[in-house]
Parts: C-alpha cells; structure tokens; sequence
C-alpha cells in the first residue's frame, strides 16, 4: 500500500515533488535541528489519487492521518479537540512548484465553543478566524459576509454572527469536531488546486495540471501572545545589494497576517536583539545554518511565541541582478559555493537591468499607454515632433524625447539627439526599432493610443494633450508610457557582473557575437564582451542621410550604365563604414550580409514623391507582400552590381585595416534569403570573383538560413557555402506564416492573451516548429559538410533559452544586439553547466 | 578495351544510351530487315571520353573506324576516296535524348576535286553543300560567306568561290583527303554537342550535360537522281486526328533539305503510288511492320534512289491530344497495345486542348501583347469596361471581352456574361484569375503592355487604341493577346477520351477531386469524373453580389451582437449554397474550407470607402503582408461566431440534401491555415459543439497544411484532425518565402528566364523543398494517426509530375479544377503504371 502521511523529522524519498515546497522546506528544517513547529506532509501523490478519483481520499490516508496526528499530540503534549488548551493547527497547501497565493490555508483548526469558552480574547481571535477562513475555504461563503460583520472590539458577539452567517450558508451548525474540521480542511486544500485562478496560473506558467498539492498540517504557533512574542521576515543578505548581514523585518505580538495587512509598521529586525535577545541570537544563527545548507540567499519567515523562536519558511530569496551578482561572488569568496554554481544562480534574463536605465522601482507613477517594447531602457525628456528641434534642442543639452508616427530614415540624426523615441505606429521590426535596439536607445513603438498631429505639433495620449516641450518618460523594456517625469536608476555594470561574466566565459562552448552596423555599436559590443560580429546590416549605411539620395539614384536608374555610377558614388562610403567596424573588431570575425530589404523601403513614401518617373518607379516596386518579393538575393541576382560593390567595397576596406594596423579582420560575406542551391552558386561566383579582382584578403561566403526550402535543403545549399547562419527572425516569420508587423498587436497578442500560444515566437524561439526546421538544416548541411560554421544571428540569439537550444543544437556562436551580448555570454555558460548536469537556477527579482 | 563503334547489322547492349536516338533507329530497323543506307554509329562513350580528356580521340577509336569504313566500303562496293564513283558518308549527331536541330550534321563527306572533274551536276552540287557545310561546321566560317555566293546557275563557279572562301578563312585548302575530312567530321560533331545553344536548350530541357552525343556515319543516299528518285516524310496514322492510313509528303527528285526549304510543294505521299508504283509498296508494308515493331504511331524519312527506297528516320510521332487518343484506342482495338500502354501512351498536359475552344494551329495571327495565362481557353468578342456592359451585351446575345485593370467582387455578373477577361494587373493568384479558373473561362492576366481607362472606355496595348466594341481574342492557356478575331477551334470530348480515361480509372489507386465553389462547378467536376470536392472556398460566397454588403455589415460590426445579427442574415444564403453543392455531389465526400482570406478583401478600396467609420476600420484591417497575416484560422479563433455560423450552414444544408434526396454527403469541415495543435483543438471543438448541436449529421474535422511549421508538427496537428490537405500553393510560398503576387512577373520570371529555377514552382511542385516538407508531414502524420486521411487541393494537384508526386508520397486524393480533372485522372493512373514498371511516354504534340 501507497504511504501518503510523513512527519516533518522522517526522510521521504519523493523530495520535494511528493512533499511539496513547503513541506520540503520544513522536513530540511526539523531535520537539520532548526525550531520548526511540529506536523508531518500529506503528499501531492495523495491529491493525484484524490483528483482521479473524482473526489475520494486514497485508501489507507485517513488511518494515515490518524497515527501522524497522534503522534503530534505526544511531540506537542497537547491533544486536538481538547477543550482546554487544545492542540491547534493550520492546513497549508504546498505545490512542488511555488504559485504564491494561488491555494488555500486555514488556520487554527480544532477550535471549537468549548476550547473558546474557557478562553482568553486571543483564543476568541483565533476562533472567529478559524470560522471565516473555514466558512471561505471549507464551504466558499462570500468571503464580504465576514469582513462587513467583522467587530474587533466584541469578539464574543463576531463569534455568534459569523456562526450565524455560517449555518445561514450551509444549513448546519459549524463543525465542532476537531477530525471533521480536520478532514474537511484537507479536502478543501487538495480541491484548491482546481480553481479557476490557480488552473489560469498554472497556464500561463506552463505548469503541469497534474501535478496537485501536497498539504502540511503544522502545529500553530502564535506571534501575538504578549511582548515576548513577534513575527518577522528576513533575508540572509540585503536582496537589494547582496550586502552581507541580516536584513529584515520584525514586528512584536503580533501575527504574520498583521505584517501583511500592514496596521502596524514591522521595525528592522535588528530591532528584535534588544527585546528578545535570546531568539534574536538563535535566529542569526539559525539563518547562518540555513545559508550555510541551501548555499543560497534566503527569504525566511519566523515566529517568536513567548519568547520560542520557530522558523514557518525558508526559500531562496528573490533578489535584483546587482544583489545576485554581489551574492554569488561573495559566497565563492566565503567557498560557500563554486564558481559553476555563481554562473548557474544568475538569471540572464536580469541582467538588462544594470545595462539600461530604468524606473526606479519604489516610485510611483501612473501609466497613461503601453507600446511594444521595443527597445529597452527608459529615458525621460520633452517631447519633441521632428528630427530637427531634436537635434537643435540636444545641442542646447535638452533631455528629448522624439515622438513620431513612425520614423523614417530622415529621421536619424533626430534619433541620435533623442533621449528616446516613441511611435503610434509599427512593430518591434520597424525602424525605429530596429534602429533603436542598435543605438541601445529606449523606444515604445506602436503605441496605438498615440494620435500624432506633427504639423501642428501637439500630440494626445488616451485623452491627454500634449504639445512641444512637455515632459513624458517612457520604458522601452515594459513599454509604458508616463506622463512627466519619474526617478531613474542609471546603469549599473560593476566588478562584480565582470567577475561573474568571466566565469562564464570559461565554462561556454558557444561563442557569443554581436549584431552591429557601426563602429560605435561595434565598439559597444566588444566592450560587452562580444567575440566579433554575427550580423553587419549594410542597409543601415544606404539608409544614411547623405546616402540616400544617391541610393535612390541608383534605384532611379534606367539602366546598368547608371546604376553602376551611382554604386560608384557609394562605395567609397561602404568602404570607410567597414573600416571603422573592422577597426573595432580587429582580429574578430564579422559577418557582413549584403543588401536585403526591397529597394522601395529606400524610396520616399509613393506620396511624397517629386516627379511622375519616381512615382511610377515606386508603383512598380509596390508589393503585396514586400516580406516575401524581391529582396535579398534575388535583388543580388538580379542586379549583381549593387553586390559587386559591396563586396569591393569589402575587401577593400579590409586590405587597408590590415595594412594600416596589421591586424587583419576576419571577412564572412554573408548572402541573405538564399531558397536554392543555384541562387548561392552564382553568388558565390561573384563574390570570389569579385574578391580575387580586389586583391589577397581571406573571406569567407555564407548564407543566411531564414526560409524553410533552405532549411530542408540545406545539404545542397552547404555545398556552396563556408557557413549558414540562421536568421531567425524571418525563419520565424515563413516558417509559421507570421508577419511580424501584421502579428504583434494583433493577431498573435490575441493568441498570447487568449492562451493560444504560450510564448511569443518572435522573442522565445519555437523550438518545436522553427527549431525543428533548424536540427533538420543543421544534420543536413553538417552531413555534406561537417566543418561547416553554424551560427544564429535572429534575435533569439539574445532569448536565454533559445541560446540554451542554440548550444544543444550544436550551433558555433549566436549573435545578438550588443546590449544583450552579457547576457548571452551568461546563457551559453549555463547551456554548458546544464550539459554537465548543474541546472540553472532562476530565482529572479 | 573499350569498344566505340557498331556497324547497323551489329547488336549493342548499351541500347538508345550509347547509340543515340538516331543510331538505335538505324539499327534496330537493320536489324529487322527494313532498307536502310548501309553505315555504323560511334558511340556516346567515345563522345564522353573525347569531351573529358579535352578533346583526344579515345585509344583505338581510329583503327575501329577504319576497319567499320573497309565493311562498308566491302557492303556497298564502293570505295571511300575514290575519285571515280566514290563512297560519299554523311556524318550526323544523334544524341540519346532528342535535341532537334541544335547539333550540327555534315552531307557527302568523301568528294574532292578528282571525283567531281568526271561528274555530272549532281555531284558537282554534292560537292558545294559539302565545303558550305565542312567549312560552317569543321571551320565555324560564317553562314553567310557561303550564301551571298551562291550561284545555282554556275556551280562550277560557285565551287571555286566556295574553296576560295574556305582557304581564305582557314588559311589552308579545302582538305582533298577523304579520311582527313572524316575525321575532322566526326571531332566537328563530337564538339557541337557544347555548342552555347546546344548548353542552353539542355539546361532549359534538363538533360545532363555529360550525357555526349553519338556520330553515325551513313551512306549517302540521293533522292535527287532524277524521277525515279525522291524523298518524302510520312506517319503511319494522321497525327492530327489518329486516323488509320498512310499520311505524309513526297517530292520527286529532291533531297530532304529541298522539302524543308519549301522551294517546290511536295505532293501527298500516295502520288507516289502512280510514279514508284514499287517502292511504294515497299514503303506501305515497311510503315506497317515498324508500327507493329514499335507499337506507335511512327513519323519516318525516306529517299528513293533510282527506284530503291531507303529509310532514313523512324521516331514516334507527335501528335494532337485527339490523334493520341484515337491512335491509342484503335491500337487495342487492334490488339498492338494492351490498355496500360495506352493509358501510359497520352500526355496528360495535352488533354487541355480537347476541353477549352483554343485558337486554330492553322492560323496565323499577330500577338500584340503578352500576359499572364491566368485560366485555359480562347475566347474572342468585343471589348467590354465594365461588368454592367458586359451584362447587357451578353444578354443580346454579343460575344464580349470583359477588359479591367483588374476585377473585384463587383464584377462577377460581368465574367459570368463575358466570354474571357483581360486584366491588366493581378497575378496567378488575383481575383480575375481565381474567379475565371473556377468558371472555366478563358482568362489572361497581369498583362503589362495594356493600360485601360475604363471613364473614357478605351484601353492601349502596346501602342494600339482600342474602344468599347472593338474585337480582340485571348488565349487563356498561351496569355497572348490578339487584336481581331481568330478562327477557333471548339471543345471536343468524344468516345475515345471517355474510353482511355476510363481504362485509366481502372488502373489508378488516386482518387480525383475537383477544387468546386458552386453548384455548376461541381455539377461540372462530376461530369469531367471528379470523385467529390476537395476544396470548396466559400469565400467566394460572401463575395457574392447580393451578400456582400452583409458581409461588409459583419466587419463593420462594433461588437460580436452586431456581427451576430449580420451573420445570421448570411447563413440562409451558405446554407442553399451547400445544399446546391452537396446535391451536385450526392454520395461523394465534399471537403468545405471555412472562410480564409483576411477580411479587409471584402471592404472596398480606401478610397471608394463612403464613410469615415468604414475608412477606420479599413485602415486598421490594413496589413504590410496579408499573406502571413489575419486569415484562416486566426480569424476563426477571433471570431469563432463566423466559424460558426459556417458549421451550422454546412450541418443543416447536409441534414436537408439528406432530407430531400435520401443520399447523404460526406462532409469534411476544414480549417485553413492551422500552424499549431491548439489552434485546431479549439476549432475542433468549436466545430463539434456547434454541429452536435445542429442535429445527426456525420462529418469529419480536418484542416489544410498549408505552413511550414504544419508540416514539421504534423504529428501534433494529427492528434486533432480526421484529414490533412496540403494546401501547396500557400505552402510554396512559405517554404520558398515567395508571395506568388510579387514572384509572377517579376523575380521569378526573371529567375526562370535566367536559370537560377527550371521549374516555375506555383505550376510544378517543388518536389526536393516543398515536396520533402510533405514527405515530413505524411510521415509525421500517419505515424500518430495510420489511418489519417490525405490529400491535396493546391493548383499543383493537376499538374501531372506533382500528381505522381503525391502518388509516390502515399496521399489518399489529389484536387484540382474541374478542367483538370481529366488530366489528373490520366496522371494518377500514370503514376500507379511506373510503380509497376509501365513508364509514361510523353511524344506530345
């Protein structure tokens, strides 16, 4: 027969999956000799049998709880249902998986008139909780009926009403058998687990429906028994900093429920010595040992009863990046812990926090919009409606922020002047996304509740006017919008995060790059740690202001003739941007991929045109579908000139680097949204041609991997190419038949908030489906070829479980935006230890 | 050693690979005792030995040469070189596939001087076409020296000319040496097989490149001696219309390239009768035995020299769609072929002919413009600009031409009363081209060259005004565009294409299905054999003229009462839809797709909106690509009232067809676009819910794959599907990233017309990418559910190599449109033929 009943001070093989979280912690407790109230821990496998049931305790449990309870009346000398100074206790629910407030607990069970009428006002307390939490729990009475009846000052009375509203309720007297309470209160814990609230969690966490509760009946202990009682919280280390020393709050007669509803203001717990000094001094050490066990930061919840301390809980503390670095390495210092062990505790997810500004969190501000956040960081400054009085009013020192419909590539330097940007119109994918997310700079894009006049220059937010100057703060991390002002904590990248990133840097297998399109961002990226670059974008450099009208030349041109001296104009352009990146990556690899979007985004909106040639050129490149026309290599094939100078320009560039400093910078020529195995052969050709006219540079030719036909046959494609890096963003787009434009804030939100689709696909890789597709590529191309160079340059390559499927796949490197580069690093080191068997542990802040 | 060269008499196990198509005909008719010129070929593996080592005659080549000219030279009893009455050789290519007219051949090889100073004209003539044709194809001296010198009256003259041009271009004399000239005959012919045209036309066929060519060096016969010789061309059944006889073309005393040069009118083959009473005979009896021999329609060469009839050629003939069916029928009749040869005899691609009216092959006409050839069929009538008109004039009874910039909704009653439309944009995939397919209507589309204004009422192609009345023609099938009338030739469906598609039916394991939105369509289907409907769109139904401003209500609706309301007034109109359907197709499965496109389709263009409220809601249905956005069933899961209203049309209509008639449809509810099982689980159950509650109608629940990610995670959607059909026109534009809009006319075609694709992958499956995709999905598939029913309903499903495809792939049906549904039938029996050995030969016409 199944056992389904363990006392705190009994081993359960199950661990904490069978005895729950709760339950675990305290068996850990009673068994290491912490004061841990006495109770044993009815099993989740006891709430499974009771589940599939439908509805029937388990065989056997009842006996169970019978023999476990008589032998708490003999660890505690006290007998449940005595009616004098009987043995009291609570009934928590406690998942494997912690789903904070999501299941019920009742308190002070096996009370009942007789044990109260004997009693004192804090018995009397105790009672009319335990009627209203069981009235609630047990037999789900509008929990309104108590609080409205609740009279503090006649606890005599409050006990016959909620009586009253009790068997007003259920048509019966409130139990006053202690077993009847008991068993009732077990079944009411095991059916929490079903309620709606806790199965929308558990959804919205990915948390197995099957998984139930265990259940803890705990001896009470009551905090509220003279001045020779309190209840407090405390961490082992400041949860904010890391600092060591105890941290916490203590608050004197009083129960933990009384923290909470925060009628009183808890002292700090150092507080405490001087009242209690001998639980004080038992508590500190208690939190040594508890550290000293778990290895780890620790949250604990604590109660003195008359002078008694006894620990209710103990769990791994939430904490911010700087407090989880800070923690991390001093504990290697202290050998509490391995450096394996600091790398594996630090959630990457984190560490954004210290590279960004962002809102300080003790503020409070209201929240008037939310955009995509596109961009993260936040920026607070006046609001300015075109590029220009951006740019003039940075020159004058102005915190700025540039609000546009949408930005274009006029609007650059007004980017570059800007705090930070904010449009009412396109995805995480337009430009002023993109642009931003390179320059580091916050931006909330599509706020759709911003209604732009920039001629008029006023703006209005949900009913807001707004004009020039006005200040607004935006968060590109949350994507809220504020109106005015609010306190900032600037970034934050100390020697701790150095230390704690350079242990990583030694357990990763994957290399981590960076996407750049600058010097600046690649001078960024480098100091972020980045190992070269996994994408160079060139479009950005047609998109610049004194390019353009070139580019558009270019595009305007009737024949090769023209367009080739227009490509003439531009590459000694090209030419000077990749110095200044090969310069700042010296001695890395950068990949570099040629031209990609459609030729029209480089033209001005069909209305905005000048003459009726650029109109008609601009309808003749319209698209239905532009995501998937002509660009990317099949603008290559199609006029090979505009390649032939970017790869001139390359080469170029990269001879001069290497004569100038002699440090030669590592060339990929990367062609883009290649299908077939025929569209890289020819470029290939071009390219080596192209190269072989320029001079002895060594290069490499790649591919981008971003459409499913390159994916299933990415063993021809290998056979002209010396690496594939996986793009994908667009993979993701063709793959699941999303436009990221037309899906976010559209259908694809409705997909997330309707519980469609659990995770984004654009920002946490769809492993099942895109990565797939990516195994597939991966054994087909390293099956013709398995030396080939596997990368991934799509923004997952920032996402850390997505890096973690990246190492498992067997890819290279992953490339992301230099300010996730940190935390990628992080994320490959923790892909490896997982490898080795140490499990990344988040706890998160 | 190897062995190269085979006498006629002499069998060789390589067969047409290592002979050629030429050299095995000469043989193989050798061998059977039919008169042949005496000579031997050299085989292709000389040709490829020749072609590797860079241009060596293979060891022993020579000396076998020599020893096969002493045979022959012994066989005629004449002597090669001989300056009296010499052996004259022709040496010709002849590659294993054919090539027509792209290698090159030389006449008369073995005259020099010495033999013509005794000659007559004859062989003075012999000696001039044999310097033209050394000096063009040994010499590669321009054509046109020759020609501009030509002198017929004076070949004496015109024979020193000629040696003069040939010394003057080469620098030596015309070679006097029989042998010299040989040899140098058959290197010219070896290198011809690298000609740039010969490279093209393989590359465009997809023949291998290093398959080589075959030499047969032949005797040289002359139809030219007078009037008991001549030369003639025949088949032995009319290729036009299959009937028995003899059929063909005789020119007395003239040499093949006289009847290609057109200078003199042959006569009909039987004259011959009267002037060569005996050959004749001969010629008559030998057509008969190589028919027997080769059990096909045969379109031979002769000549007859002096009386003696030689035959230079046999090959199968081509021939017409309905001479191919006759020809086949008659064969069984005449127990020459067994029914499955002639199933395996017809190209399916031919059929097309025999269903539409088409332009007559006889006539000459002038194309003024070319456009896309949206939907098969010719069609002349008086241009039309709007619907209404068409209308009008098509209920007097006028022929019209329907010529827009492109169609909408709003003009369906206009294509109904049109014989074909003319759009000037749109693509493959456009509305005009959709709509017309459907009707079977002849339809070209996207043709660039025409600029309509359809205020004025007058349009230009390419130059040419046309007004409202003025008659063109359209050839749907071609996409040529004629201005005037052109004779037509009608539809013809007879006994013989009934009786062989019936053989086919017996022989296929395919079912067919018809892609069929209305009554007529499937009424249509089922008369052209369709086995059931695979996909039934019904937004073609909401597109209707009397029900698209309810639609238009439904969208515009401010909450889901409203669109309620709107839905419950298009549901009667679904209903009868259906009920017409499923009573066209009684007792056969009809697949229904729920509504697909994303509903902006069905609201005017923005700037035809009236009201600011519709011109809101256009502006935000309006999507950057469509294609991958608010459609199929992400809009169903949005809106789960439409679906619904869908679900219950369909149920009601099969309640009341079963109702009326007693003979129940097998419904299949499909739901477009599902990329993930949870999209298909709520649709699923939404579908059941509201069916069960509609009444006691058996259906199934499947959906399209149509998305890479389908594929991949087949197994997933299986779980949740009673059918897949692969929706391959969607799903090729994913996998290759291609939006067949913006592919069509522009980089496709550029990448077909330049090679980097040989296949248009909207028409002809893209077996390695799309194809593996699908190989993934019935893996993944079946291998959760064995028996998940399987099928195709993109274009692809009547295009023969993709229907053997899905044949091979194991699908359970293939779906095309009504039109193809002979073809496929013809192609799904094909398919099941080659798995038992019977390859298809495709001759064509």
């Amino acid at each position: 027969m199944s056992r389904y009943v363990y006392d705190f001070d009994e081993p359960a093989e199950g661990g904490r999956d069978l005895l729950g979280g709760k339950g675990i912690g305290l068996a850990e407790m009673t068994q290491l000799g912490i004061p841990v109230p006495a109770g044993f821990t009815i099993t989740t496998d006891a709430c499974r049998a009771y589940m599939t049931s439908g509805g029937q305790l388990p065989d056997g449990l009842e006996e169970e709880i019978e023999e476990h309870l008589a032998r708490l009346e003999e660890t505690t000398g006290k007998r449940f249902g005595d009616p004098n100074d009987p043995l009291l206790l609570s009934v928590r629910s406690g998942a494997a998986v912690s789903m904070p407030g999501m299941m019920d607990t009742i308190l002070n069970v096996g009370l009942n008139d007789d044990a109260v009428a004997s009693g004192e006002r804090f018995v009397q307390d105790s009672y009319r909780r335990l009627i209203q939490m069981y009235g609630e729990t047990v037999d789900h009475i509008d929990a309104q009926r108590f609080s409205e009846a609740l009279d503090e000052d006649d606890l005599e009375q409050t006990i016959e009403t909620f009586k009253g509203i009790y068997e007003d309720e259920t048509g019966r007297p409130f139990p006053q058998d202690a077993k009847e309470q008991l068993g009732r209160a077990v079944r009411a814990v095991f059916e929490s687990w079903n309620t709606p609230r806790a199965k929308a969690y558990r959804r919205h966490n990915r948390i197995a429906d099957d998984l139930g509760t265990a259940v803890n009946v705990v001896q009470m202990v009551f905090g509220n028994k003279g001045d020779q009682s309190g209840t407090g919280v405390a961490f082992t280390r400041d949860p904010s900093t890391g600092e060591q020393g105890l941290y916490g709050e203590f608050l004197a007669d009083a129960q933990g429920e009384d923290v909470v509803a925060g009628i009183r203001t808890p002292e700090h717990v150092s507080e405490m010595q001087q009242r209690l000094p001998q639980a004080f001094d038992e508590l500190v050490e208690t939190m040594r040992r508890l550290e000293e066990h778990y290895k780890d930061l620790q949250d604990i919840e604590f109660t003195v009863e008359e002078g008694k301390l006894y620990l209710l809980q103990t769990r791994s503390a939430k904490r911010t990046a700087a407090a989880a670095l800070k923690a991390a390495v001093d504990m290697v210092d202290e050998s509490l812990i391995s450096r394996e062990e600091a790398v594996a505790r630090i959630d990457p997810g984190q560490l954004d926090q210290l590279l960004h500004p962002r809102i300080d969190p003790d503020t409070n501000y209201e929240v008037v919009a939310k955009g995509l956040n596109a961009s993260p960081g936040a920026a607070s400054g006046g609001i300015v409606f075109d590029a220009d009085t951006a740019e003039d009013r940075g020159r004058n020192g102005d915190a700025v922020i540039l609000v546009r419909w949408e930005t274009t590539p006029d609007d650059i330097h007004g980017m570059i002047a800007a705090q930070g940007i904010l449009t009412a119109h396109g995805g995480m994918t337009s430009h002023a996304a993109v642009v931003a997310r390179g320059m580091g700079k916050p931006c909330v894009a599509g706020c759709e509740a911003l209604s732009v006049d920039a001629q008029a220059k006023t703006a209005s937010i949900d009913g807001t006017k707004l004009a020039e100057g006005d200040v607004i703060t935006i968060d590109g991390g949350t994507g809220e919008v504020i109106v005015g002002e609010v306190a900032l904590i600037p970034p934050d990248i100390n020697e701790d995060f150095e230390t704690v990133l350079g242990w990583a840097d030694d357990l990763r297998r994957l290399k981590v790059r960076a996407n750049a399109d600058t010097p600046e961002d690649a001078a960024k990226a480098r100091e972020f740690g980045a190992q070269g670059i996994g994408l160079c974008r060139t479009e950005h450099m047609f998109m610049a202001e004194d390019r353009l009208p070139v580019v558009r030349e270019m595009i305007m041109a009737s024949d090769e003739d023209e367009r080739r001296a227009a490509l003439d104009k531009l590459l000694p352009h090209q030419q000077s941007d990749f110095e200044g990146i090969f310069e700042a990556m010296a001695g890395l690899p950068v990949t570099i991929r040629l031209l990609d979007p459609p030729l029209h985004e480089f033209l001005p909106p069909l209305e905005e045109a000048r003459d009726e040639r650029m109109r008609t050129r601009i309808r003749a490149l319209q698209e239905a579908n532009p995501m998937l026309g002509t660009r990317g290599c099949r603008l290559g094939l199609q006029f090979p000139e505009i390649y032939e100078m970017q790869v001139r320009a390359i080469i170029r560039a990269a001879a001069a680097v290497q004569q100038r400093t002699g440090d030669a910078p590592l060339v990929e020529i990367m062609h883009p949204l290649v299908g077939f195995q025929e569209e890289l052969r020819r470029l290939r050709a071009l390219t080596i041609d192209t190269a072989t006219d320029e001079g002895d540079v060594e290069y490499l030719v790649g591919t981008m991997i971003e459409l499913p036909r390159a994916c299933i046959r990415a063993d021809e494609i290998a056979e002209e190419a010396d690496f594939f890096s996986f793009g994908t963003n667009d993979l993701t787009q063709t793959a699941l038949g999303f436009s990221r434009d037309d899906a976010e804030g559209k259908f694809l939100t409705f997909y997330l908030q309707d519980g469609v689709l659990e995770r984004n696909p654009f920002e946490t890789l769809d492993q099942s489906g895109v990565g797939d597709l990516m195994r597939i590529a991966v054994e087909r191309g390293r099956g013709v070829k398995p030396d080939l160079k596997l990368g991934i340059c799509g923004e997952h390559g920032g996402e850390p479980a997505s890096v973690a499927f990246c190492h498992t796949l067997g890819l290279d490197y992953v490339s992301c935006s230099p300010y996730r580069v940190p935390l990628a690093r992080l994320a490959a080191a923790q892909a490896a230890l997982a490898e080795q068997g140490v499990e990344a542990v988040s706890v998160g802040g």
